[in-house]
């Protein structure tokens, strides 16, 4: 694809689980940019520095509010709202673009869903840590600890994924050397398509359905027998189950022991008895829970709003985004595949009377 | 990289001087979302559809505005735009996305240039083609037809080029049945980058400065003495002279025909006298004018600003864009290219002390 395929090194294989449910998003932004974790003081750094570069101009605000007012998807105002991030900032310095984006995400998707339920955005809060920001742009209150370090592990565990759509797509934009925010815009359109950022709400849906029901197993049998498909299992690469499937599982039982622990325990053994039936009816498919089933446990609990789902994707996916185009710009080249026409050839553009 | 390689019809191979220097815009477009020239009646349709797509909301407008007003790029303002074009559309039927991105791009990038002289935008005229409504938006005048048909020749010319940088990015983004016009808003992202949408504006700086000293060859000489490189020469794909260079270079020469000829005559001469000069001085390289050369000569005729050459070119690429996108969609797999991972393994989440 691009020569820097053999340059690919996040830093985070064999450790995802380790980090994803112990580091802040501003450890794991710094371990993506510059290979190694920060100390103490450049955590704090790092931390000032995406607090002070969270707001977004009153120009990306109306947007956001002009999309959510017309019952437009939240991804719609992330792209238009990272799109404008430029007009009070002037984007070129592809570090300081890769924080700018990172900075603005949860800004446009707290303020979009405020805007969503009637009620004004709230301003950043400099003193805090990125993700306990985002959670009280969007519940207008301090968040509950546990509430911090559940989306932190799950930012953490989807903070990068190899070559998927929405990075590569960062990376073929900055490969023009074009700037991060564009590369970031962009990115944020491929994560709205459905076979990208996914359906979670479904899954929620269905997890609730599951939990009021009482009865998980004969709900299975029920949704099977009737031919109906269950959300939240199966991936299209891993084969067993998602990695961060595992990571996301713990982080729920961490968040829900503390309270409401029955629909966290009623997903658990959905989860077991649905793996179970479908052995048994499907032996030669391995359908596993996938990233979607515990994240909409977990964020179902967070109170992350169904419609926020993909948005607070890309509140994590960015850190994978800017890192994969600053490592793209490091060593570039333009991303230009080869194409082979097969169309018709000798054609005449002919005047009217003849089409 | 997509399974669609094969699918690639662009329907323009062989005829590209015979469509660019003949067809209005509304043509070109017909012919690459339906692979064929439209009736009279279907063009006037196309026509009518692409007015009334023209306008954009005051969110977008805004975000363009305060780009203008704090000296970004035109660029920058175009991506802002379109990823607000949804706010009062409702975008998810693929054929509509795409002529509304057509659609509004030229309004997008006459609206910045209005801004950036300090005055108010135009509304757009439902009542003209695509390409007369550009330049009235932009100038604030009724174009002379040459100037329409200096324009449409150019965005004709540009209006395809393979799985360049920035077509690729909107067909990874639809990839995932996003939409269009994030597509699009992608698209232009990629294109803003100087090694894909180019810096037409110093080719022009050098045919000024050639025109005004009266003497090409000599300017030639002094300047390859002086190791300096000529603008406007060499593409990374072509070994001949781009075919898209004589088109846009017969279209100047008729522009230029009615009126100012001696820049035309200067620019010529330069040419011919430039290549002599590098084949004598590099005979291993070929050293054609590219499609930069006559396009800064062409948009100096028309009137389009140095500023507005890489939004301009957008105004032309945008059809290819989209059929690019519609293509995909038609027949979709999810572009997702695999990464070898060859970073550090086994690394672990070390405390404060230990880093």
């Amino acid at each position: 694809m691009t020569d820097t395929d053999d340059e690919y090194r996040p830093g985070l294989e064999g450790v995802v689980a380790e980090l994803a449910t112990q580091a802040t998003i501003e450890e794991t932004l710094f371990l993506l940019y510059e290979d190694r974790l920060p100390t103490p003081d450049e955590r704090e750094s790092l931390r000032a520095s995406l607090a002070a570069n969270r707001t977004l101009p009153a120009e990306a605000l109306a947007a956001v509010r002009a999309t959510a007012e017309a019952g437009g998807d939240a991804m719609d105002a992330l792209r238009a709202a990272v799109g404008a991030a430029h007009v009070d900032y002037e984007p070129g310095d592809p570090a300081a673009d890769a924080l700018r984006a990172a900075a603005v995400v949860p800004t446009a998707a707290a303020a979009y869903w405020r805007y969503h339920e009637n009620e004004e955005p709230l301003a950043p809060n400099p003193d805090l840590r990125h993700a306990a920001d985002y959670l009280r742009m969007l519940t207008g209150e301090a968040p509950a600890e546990r509430a911090v370090r559940g989306i932190e592990t799950y930012l953490n565990a989807v903070v990068d994924h190899g070559f998927n759509a929405s990075t590569f797509t960062a990376r073929a934009i900055v490969s023009t050397e074009s700037d991060v925010l564009s590369g970031v815009t962009g990115a944020i359109g491929a994560l709205k398509g459905p076979l990208h950022g996914g359906a979670p709400g479904p899954v929620l849906d269905m997890l609730e359905e599951v939990h009021e029901s009482g009865d998980p197993e004969g709900w299975v049998h029920d949704r099977l027998d009737a031919g109906e498909r269950l959300m939240g299992f199966g991936h299209r690469v891993y084969r067993v189950r998602d990695p961060r499937a595992a990571v996301l599982s713990t982080a729920a039982e961490a968040f829900y022991a503390e309270d409401d622990a029955g629909f966290f325990e009623s997903a658990t053994e959905f989860e077991s008895v649905a793996r179970d039936v479908l052995r048994e009816r499907k032996p030669d498919h391995r359908l596993d829970t996938n990233v979607e089933f515990y994240t909409a446990v977990l964020h179902a609990g967070i109170g992350i709003p169904r419609e926020l789902f993909t948005a607070t994707f890309a509140v994590g996916r960015v850190g994978g985004w800017t890192a994969h185009a600053l490592e793209q710009l490091e060593n570039n080249r333009i991303v230009r595949p080869r194409a082979r026409y097969v169309g018709a050839e000798g054609r005449r553009y002919v005047p009217d009377d003849e089409r």
